[in-house]
């Protein structure tokens, strides 16, 4: 991307105006929850609706047709059918529009007739130097410019992971499960057929992006898979990339195939060559979130030498089952800090000071937790720790003692509180903006740590 | 297990009273929480807390010692440390009582004294005919008797899916899963150390247990493998059994060792032996769940070929993704079944009428969801559908489209409502007591398919 091209998709991101060209008053249709996701959203900018005969769309005046709008439009949001669509994208060029997202499905994932129409959408962006999300899109978001731009009316929460999705459903899915794990979001962009701006592009584009720290991909297949795996190797020298892809079937390949027109490919090759340039890879939504979530909150390890420390076993056990294969370093505890805990809770206890630290009853007691985690957390053989807790109605869960340890080490820290029952919503909240992700299961704990302990290995590889 | 044995573990689970030994005042401790999860939990039986001084706790009359006790008591929850446990063992086995929960850890997990006081409490076992649930338990729970045995004071959602854990964190987790995804749960059983009651007599006692259905086994290790496979085996071909194990590397065999006192040992092997038993494995808490979630609600399907419907292509996707390599055949749909989309949305659109059935946007309406539904649900080439949608703002949710059609049918229905923004909780609980599932994603909606065709194949070639 030229430094041209930048400045054209910093302004699609953060456009002074938004025109909705097919907005409708009927709730069902995409041009009608455009504009309430702009309005849901809290967009600070002017809003177009275009409709050849309606006066007034949830109260905000509409337009006949685009060369009425009084303005230099900044972002076209196209939601016709597909021939409709490609007529509007040649009268964007002609108006000097600049930016536009192509809403409708339709195109090559269907048969010639759509082939043949994507194809002069790639004329008229070439003729008009015009950048096209999409087609077969749900639109794109911007939080830090209160931009959702897509037909999902929803206000969400800020933060510094973005997302490129090549499917919306998924792509609101990983949407919903950072809400649902409070990792904030900073652009979210729904890449559909990429007939004209590639997931390559995107990647450049957030590398650059002072709001982005880590990336979220989601991705079915790619045609130039060279140049996509090249951009996030390059991508990833400057911030994590963290691609979920799916392809493990020839029944797969043939469904991505008629859904944004691409194979997904051999699931097991586009997992070396990820390893390779220091990508992530995830196996889920899940994973993928757990991966952002560890990686926008903490800072990365020195090495890869993982401490466990927990009052009950099983979690512990289930995360070092999770890490299994992931060649992450599990060494005991040095013998000052095995020293240390017995001095905590005396020398003829039933507890287990080996790697996953287990203090079992003797852990949940209030008075006592801030020092075991803060010697476990020191412990030199350990460059991050885990800890496992178990939310209970009448214990109070050890959040500030995770805290206050944390800010005396420098070192990451993930903690995993077992079962939402007691609610953990608001010592996640605290925890997390402490630097601390606070993780629901030890399958995502175990996510997490792997995401920060391969990133930082690939970092030193890299650079 | 004998018939007598059946019948005291009956007892056990369905006391008509429960006396708690080393009850106490002090709300951080086991003691306390037991009583408190029995009060919560809304037991209707009488409460004998045993405590050397104190008159009362939580309201609740105190007892200086067992044999103060006026009753024969049904289940004796002992909270006591090691020592003290297998005294109290003792006396229980002198005053005729058969049934009782040992909570304290420090037996053979921790080393030699540990392991002499577990081999007392076998001997201890025996010469009673006393049936010890633990030691190193979270404790019990039947939701139809009211009876929460367990340190973790909650009131949970019933269902006949019951629960056997060997560790208590993650057995929390597996009873949080379920109430978060709103499975409702017959029985909770931590089995700990297993000393006197091993695993393979909580699968039989479970087998002939008519409020389970479903049985969710979490597993570490054990000691007599052969016999638990041969009991899972034999009791699959009652009722499911899912199994979720943890062993996947040395650090996890080293760790369950020093857990609850036994070796997880080569995972791959006891995959390969439950597999060939009809037992179906699952690899994580959310597969587990998702598993019993299924088999708890649905009918089994006549075979193993599944019809995907959805108007979002990339979930239907990652579903297809989750089940490669798990041999559910996806067939075409039968040429009736695209006349009759066609009949309902035109000719000439931009569907695919493939598997998945993709009808894109046409699809959100609600009109002709319920249409659309029905003809992929009567598709003689599918033994069973899933069905995927996208809750929004501005769309109703296809919630009783989905019961009408199935309520016709008779096939197993899938429903995966993807993102849980606009809140699904409600249509969650119409369509799960209309026998259909609703899973949050695709992934876990895999999982529920695969465990239906895995189970019901299974059957077939077990009967």
């Amino acid at each position: 991307m030229t430094e041209k091209d930048i400045e054209v998709m910093q302004k699609l991101f953060s456009p002074g105006n938004v025109a909705v060209i097919g907005a409708t008053a009927s709730s069902e249709r995409v041009g009608y929850n455009l504009l309430d996701s702009l309005i849901e959203g809290g967009y600070k900018g002017k809003i177009y609706p275009v409709h050849p005969s309606l006066k007034e769309i949830l109260g905000i005046p509409v337009y006949p047709s685009l060369r009425d709008i009084p303005d230099r439009v900044d972002l076209a949001l196209v939601a016709l059918n597909r021939r409709d669509t490609v007529e509007v994208l040649e009268r964007c060029g002609e108006l000097g529009v600049k930016g536009a997202v192509s809403l409708a499905g339709g195109f090559r994932e269907t048969g010639e007739e759509g082939r043949a129409l994507e194809k002069r959408i790639v004329e008229i962006a070439e003729k008009y130097a015009l950048k096209v999300v999409g087609p077969n899109t749900l639109g794109i978001m911007n939080l830090e410019a209160d931009l959702n731009a897509s037909f999902y009316p929803v206000r969400l929460k800020k933060g510094n992971v973005s997302l490129i999705s090549q499917s919306g459903g998924i792509g609101f899915s990983i949407i919903q499960k950072c809400q649902d794990e409070g990792v904030g979001l900073n652009k979210f962009i729904g890449a559909g057929n990429r007939t004209v701006l590639e997931i390559a592009d995107y990647l450049e584009f957030l590398a650059g992006d002072a709001g982005t720290r880590v990336i979220g991909v989601f991705l079915e297949g790619v045609e130039n898979a060279r140049r996509l795996v090249q951009a996030a190797g390059r991508v990833a020298r400057k911030k994590p990339v963290v691609i979920y892809k799916v392809g493990h079937s020839d029944d797969v390949n043939k469904a991505t195939l008629t859904h944004t027109g691409s194979m997904a490919g051999p699931y097991k090759l586009f997992r070396d060559i990820f390893n390779q340039y220091g990508v992530l890879l995830a196996g889920s939504v899940a994973e993928l979130v757990a991966a952002c979530k560890a990686l926008s909150l903490c800072q990365l390890p020195a090495g890869g030498r993982l401490g466990l420390y927990t009052y009950t076993a099983g979690p512990a056990i289930v995360a070092l089952d999770g890490l299994a294969g992931r060649e992450i370093s599990i060494p005991a505890p040095a013998p000052g800090t095995v020293r240390k805990i017995k001095a905590i809770l005396g020398e003829d206890l039933p507890v287990i000071l080996k790697n996953p630290i287990d203090t079992g009853g003797l852990g949940t007691r209030s008075g006592t937790y801030g020092l075991l985690v803060e010697a476990a957390l020191n412990d030199p053989n350990f460059d991050l720790l885990a800890t496992f807790s178990c939310p209970h109605k009448n214990w109070r869960n050890p959040t500030s003692e995770l805290i206050e340890a944390h800010k005396k080490s420098g070192k990451p820290l993930l903690s995993c509180y077992i079962s939402t029952i007691k609610g953990v919503e608001a010592d996640r909240e605290v925890l997390q903006q402490a630097g601390i992700p606070l993780y629901k299961s030890p399958e995502e704990t175990a996510w997490g740590i792997a995401a920060l302990v391969h990133y930082s290995r690939g970092v030193e590889c890299l650079s």
